[in-house]
C-alpha cells in the first residue's frame, strides 16, 4: 500500500537517502528454500555502482551489500529479507548551496511543496542512489527467476540521436557488457561513447533509451484486468529516476498499423506447443503472456544535474542561479541497465507466485 | 491487491462479462458530502457507447447507468458506491464457431491458458466492455476533482500515419466532441474519418494515439519512490485494452535531447506562485506534480478482430481458419478518449486522497 | 486496501445498505475452475434470512441472490464473482422519526461524526443486513473448502447466563440446525428459545456466544508475523456487527494456566502424521496451523434496538426520546450462526491461497 | 499486503530474526514535519527489554536503537522510516539441540510444515524479539498521537489467578511503572511478583492478561466495514506473540447482558459535546470511534518453553525428549505492556490518517 512498496506477494519496500546513513530494501515474500548468494548481488551492484567506468559519476562508493536478515545457511527461510548498502562517500558540503534553492528539473520544489521539511543534500530520497536497493532486490528475483529458466536482459538502445534499428533478435546481446556503454552493437557503443565524453566536456547531459527483453516466460502470468502484464511492467519502469516512455512489442509504432498486419498470427510447433509467427504483442495478449519474448523500451531524459550555471528560485521565489558541483552522471543511459533488468525480474517474480491461484488445485 | 482492483484510497473494483448480465463497478472511498449527478454518469457513458456514430461498432447497448448503493439523496455517503450497466444486445451466438479456437492477437489463447475455463463469448472479462464500467466510475473521479477545480481531457492525436503535430497548447480543445473521431483539428479530422472508414470497407483495421492534458493539480501529488504519478498514470494508461505505450512530457522525444535543452527553469509568477517556463517536465518531477499542465500520450495497436479469414489454432493446437463476424469497430481511437480520460481522473482523485497524509496536522 | 474488502488474495467488497437498493459483493481471486451452487448459496443465505424462525426479526426479504458475474456455465472462470440481493421490504417510514436522533449504541451518531451525510434508514450501510453479502462469498469460500475436505460449522454456544460448558467435541453438531436457536445441546436449546421469547414479550434483548470449528485444515496456513491465523480470524469475527470479543483455542482461561498445563504435547499418529494430545493452543501455533482442529468463540452484545423508550440526543444536542418501531432481532445469535461460518471460511480461503508461494517451486 | 507488514496509511513492515544480525522496521507513511525523539524511542525499548528486572528473561542485549533513513535534523521528512536494532547476546548453542526437534506449543513444527527450510535458532522469525521493531515503531506512533492529545496506556491486569477487578477509572494508573510487574494496584502487584517467582523457581511460567485504555481519540476513527477500529485493535493485539484472546468494552461480559442494561445513553455535556453516561461500547460504535475512551483486554497463555523435561517428536517423527534452556521468561505479561500500548499506537495512528479521507474537502 505505501509508496514505497512495490509487488503484492513478492514485495519490496525501499528505504534510505543520498546523503544520510545507507539505503536498504525489505524483500517479504519469497519463497522459502532459495539460494540466495551473496556474491550474485555484489555482483548485480557493481553493474550499477557509480566509477564503474569513465562514463559514470566519479563518486566513490563500494555499494557493499550487507544481508540483515532472512537467510539461513544461504537459503531463504520465508522471512523478509533485509538487505543494506551503506553510503560512505557522502559530501553533504557540495549541497550547501542547494539548501534553499530549486535545481530546474530535479525534485527539489516538488518534495518542498509535498512535504515542506525535506533532506535536500543529493536530493535525498529523490536520489537515484535509491534505486542501489532496486538492484539488490532485483537479484534476489533474478536468482528465483532462474529456478524456472527466466532471464531479463536490458541494453542501451539509444544515447541522444544514436539509436540502435536492429531487431533484438539480431543483436549480439552477449556483448552487452563489453563496453561501458552497454549497447551490444560495439560500432555504435563506440560513437555512443563519444558522444558521452563530448557532452560532459560542455558540462551537459545527454539522455537515451534502454531495451530490454524477458525471456522463458510460461504463458498463463499477469492479473486482469488492471495488473495487465504490461501495465504492472510499465509502472515499474516509469518508476526509475529520469523515465519519460515506455513501449512494449510494437509500441508506438504499432499505432500507425492495420490490424491485418498487426495481428500476430498462430501455429503449432514441431513440440507440439502454440506460438506466433510475429510477435507484435511483444508477448503479452489481453495483459497475460503468451509464452512468446516480452520485449519493451524505455526512455530517459537528460539527468538534470548539468555544469554549467542556471536560473532558477529559492523557497522564498527569489531568483538565483544555481549551478552543479562534483560528480555526476553525463548520462544515465548505462547505469539503467542493471536497473531495468532488476524491476522487470521483480515484476515476472511477482506475477510468477500470483498465478499460482489462477486455477483450482 | 485483486488485479480488478485500481486506487489506494479512491478506490475501484470492477467486475462483469462482455456476453454476461452486465458490467459493474464498487467504488470504495469516495469521501462523504460529494453530489453524484446521474446524469453526469450517464453522458460520459454516452461518450464511450457503441453505435454513437458510423465510425464505432454498431452493437446496440443503451449503456444505461444504474446505482446500486453509496448515493442518499443525491449525494455520497461515504458507503461504497456499486454501479451497474445491463448488456442488452448478447448476440452469443456470433461467437459459437470460436468457442474452440484462439482470435490472432486477442487474449483468448492467453485466458485459456492461465485459467483454462473460461467465457470465450465477446471475449468475456477481456473485452473492452469492461471499460464502461471505469467510464462511470471515472465520472465519479471527475465530480470530485471538479470541486478541486481540476479537468482531464484527451482526444485523438493520430490515425494510423495522421498525427496530430500542434502542441496541445495551441489546439482548439473545444471542437473535440464536434467530430465522431474526437481530433480537434477539424482538418486532420475529416481525414482521420475518411481514413477511418476505408479500413472498415476492406474489413481491417487501424490504430493510432490519444494524447491529454490534466490541468489545475496542484503540486505535491504522487507518492515516492514506486507510486510516482506518472508511473500510476502510466500503469493506468497501459491497462486499457489495446494500449500499447505512454509517454508524458517530452517523452522518448525528450531520450534525445540535452539536459542543457531539457530542463525547465523556475521563475515567480506575477501572482507570487511558482511556475516553469517550458513544460518538458510534462508538470511532473520526481515523481510529483510541480503545479503545471500535466500532459501525456497512449497508443493503441489496431483493433485485432477484421473481417477478414485468417489462419490461427484452436485449443488442440490443430490448424483453423477464423474471421471476425458482426460489428465490431475499426478503430478504437474515438471511443478511447473518455476512457483515457476516466482512468486519468481516477489516478489524480487518488493522489489526492493519499495526498493529505503527506504533512503533520 | 478499502475498508469494506477483506482479505488478500481470495478477497471480497461488500455494498449496499439497509434500506437501499439491495446488498451486493464482489468476489476477487476465485480461482477457475470451482464448479458453483447457486443453490449452496441460497441455502446459506437462507440461513441469515429473516423471519426464518419466531426468534428473529419478521422483516420479509427473500434474500435471493442473483449472479452478476464471474461464472460460466456452472464454473468460476477466474473473473470476479458478483453476487446481488435485492432489498423488498423496505419499510423507511419506519426510521423518519430517527432521522435527526441518535439511537443509543448504535452508529447513529459515530457514521454522523465521520461522514456528516449519512443514509440513517435502518442504520443504512452501518446495518447488520451487510453481513448477508458475507454469508453469500462465504458460500463460495465453502465450496473452494470443500475441495480441500476443510469444514467451518459454527453453533450457538451462550444465550444471556445460559452458557454450554460441553467441549465441541463432545457436541452432538449434527443437532445444530434441528432448533431455531442453533444450540447443539437440544435441553439447552430449548431453555435459550424460552429465555429469547421471555427478553422479546419485554421489549428487550440479550447478548450470547457463538463457537466454532475448523476441521481439515492442514498444516501450514496463517502468515508471520502480522497476519497470524488467529489474528486474522479475530479481525474476521471481531467485524461483524455486536461483536465484543473473540478467544481461540484455550482463549481466556489460558491465562490462568501453567506452561505445563498449557503445553500441547505432539506425538507421531499410527498413519504418520504429526498430532498434539492436546489442543489448547486451538490447531494454530506461532500464528500457523499445525493441522488440528481450530476452533473458537465470538462474544455478541445484546441488541441495540430495544422496544422501550430511551432518552438520547438529536443531531443539535437537544434531548430527545427514541423507541425501536417495527421488526427486530430479540438475540442476533442464531441469525450469527452462518455469519461467523462465512467469516471463517473466507479466512481459511484466503491463507489457502497465500500459502502456494510459502515454499520454492 | 505482505504478512510482514502492518498498517494502510501509517504502514510498518518489520524484519529480522531472534539469532541474526538484528530487528528492524520501516515506517512507511508517516507525515512529514514531525519530530522523532532518539531518546524516547530508546526509553519505550527499554521498557521491553530483557533484563530490565528480576521478573524477566536475563539475556543480555542493550537494545540500541539505531536510525538508518526517514529523519533529517530530527524530523520526518516523509520517507520511509527505518530503525534497528542489533542483536548482540546470540548464544544460538543453546539451540543446537533442538535443530531437528519441536519445542511443545512454539512454532517450531508449524514453521517447518510452512518453510521446510528454517532458522531454528531461538525460534528465529517466530520469537518474541521481533515485538522490539513493534516498540520502536510505536514509539513514532505514539509521538504522532500526541500532537493529537491522544494516549496509550496498559497494565497488567491478571497473573494466573491473580486478577484485577477495578475498573480502570478508578485504578491509580500512574503506578504502573512503579513496580517490575506493571500492575498499578500495589498491593496485587506485589502477590503477583510472588507467584511469577514462585514459578519460576518450579522451571514453569504462567500466564495472564493486560488490559490498556486510549484517551483523547476524537470520534470518527474506524473504517467500516471490515476496518472497524475494534477489529483493527484485536487483529493487532492478536498478533503479539503468545496472545489468545481479545475483548473491548463490555466484551465476554456483555454476552450476558439485556439491551435495556447494555445500552449507553447519550446526553450532551456542559461544553457542548456528546457523550455517553456508561461506556459498555468500550469507546466504538458500529466499529467507529465515538470519542469516550477505548478500553480492551488481552490475554496471553504461559510462555511455552519451561525448564522441565517434556516430550516431543523430532522431523522424522520420532520421540524425543526436549528441555528448555537458558534464559526465558516466566511470565510474558510485564514486557507485553509496552508492545500492547505500541500496537494500540499504529492503530490509532493509521486511522487518523485515514480518517482524513471521510469527508470532501
Amino acid at each position: 500500500m505505501p509508496g514505497n512498496q512495490f509487488g503484492k506477494l513478492f514485495s519490496i519496500t525501499t528505504f534510505g537517502e543520498s546523503h544520510g546513513y545507507g539505503i536498504g530494501v525489505v524483500i517479504d515474500g519469497c519463497p522459502a528454500g532459495l539460494p540466495i548468494s551473496e556474491a550474485f548481488i555484489q555482483a548485480e551492484l557493481n553493474r550499477r555502482r557509480p566509477a564503474q567506468s569513465a562514463l559514470v559519476t566519479q563518486r566513490k562508493e563500494p555499494d557493499k551489500i550487507e544481508i540483515l536478515s532472512g537467510i539461513y545457511e544461504g537459503i531463504s527461510t520465508g522471512a523478509p529479507i533485509a538487505l543494506f548498502i551503506k553510503n560512505n562517500d557522502q559530501r553533504s558540503k557540495d549541497y550547501d548551496h542547494l539548501k534553499h534553492s530549486f535545481r530546474p528539473s530535479h525534485a527539489d520544489f516538488t518534495y518542498h511543496q509535498k512535504y515542506k521539511h525535506r533532506d535536500y543534500r543529493g536530493g535525498g530520497r529523490s536520489s537515484a542512489r535509491e534505486t542501489a536497493a532496486r538492484v539488490a532486490a532485483g537479484a534476489v528475483a533474478k536468482l528465483l527467476l532462474q529456478q524456472h529458466g527466466i532471464t531479463a536482459t536490458a541494453w542501451v538502445s539509444q544515447v541522444g540521436h544514436l539509436a540502435l534499428q536492429t531487431p533484438y533478435s539480431q543483436l549480439p546481446l552477449q556483448n552487452i557488457e563489453a563496453t561501458p556503454v552497454r549497447c551490444p552493437d560495439l560500432a555504435l557503443a563506440a560513437q555512443m561513447e563519444a558522444l558521452i565524453k563530448q557532452v560532459r566536456k560542455e558540462g551537459d547531459t545527454i539522455g537515451g533509451t534502454v531495451s530490454a527483453v524477458i525471456t522463458g516466460v510460461p504463458a498463463g502470468l499477469g492479473e486482469p484486468v488492471f495488473d495487465k502484464l504490461h501495465a504492472r511492467l510499465g509502472m515499474a519502469m516509469l518508476s526509475i529516476n529520469a523515465a519519460k516512455g515506455f513501449e512494449y512489442g510494437s509500441g508506438f509504432a504499432g499505432a500507425a498499423m492495420l490490424g491485418s498486419q498487426h495481428n500476430d498470427i498462430f501455429y503449432q510447433t514441431p513440440q507440439g506447443s502454440i506460438a506466433t509467427y510475429t510477435n507484435n504483442s511483444g508477448g503479452i495478449q489481453g495483459g497475460i503472456s503468451n509464452g512468446m519474448d516480452i520485449f519493451f523500451r524505455v526512455a530517459f531524459k537528460p539527468v538534470a544535474t548539468i555544469l554549467k550555471p542556471q536560473p532558477s528560485v529559492d523557497v522564498q521565489g527569489n531568483a538565483v542561479v544555481v549551478e552543479g558541483k562534483g560528480r555526476h552522471d553525463p548520462c544515465v543511459l548505462p547505469r539503467a541497465v542493471p536497473i531495468v533488468e532488476a524491476m522487470a525480474a521483480l515484476v515476472i517474480a511477482d506475477f510468477l507466485l500470483l498465478n499460482k491461484s489462477a486455477q483450482l488445485g
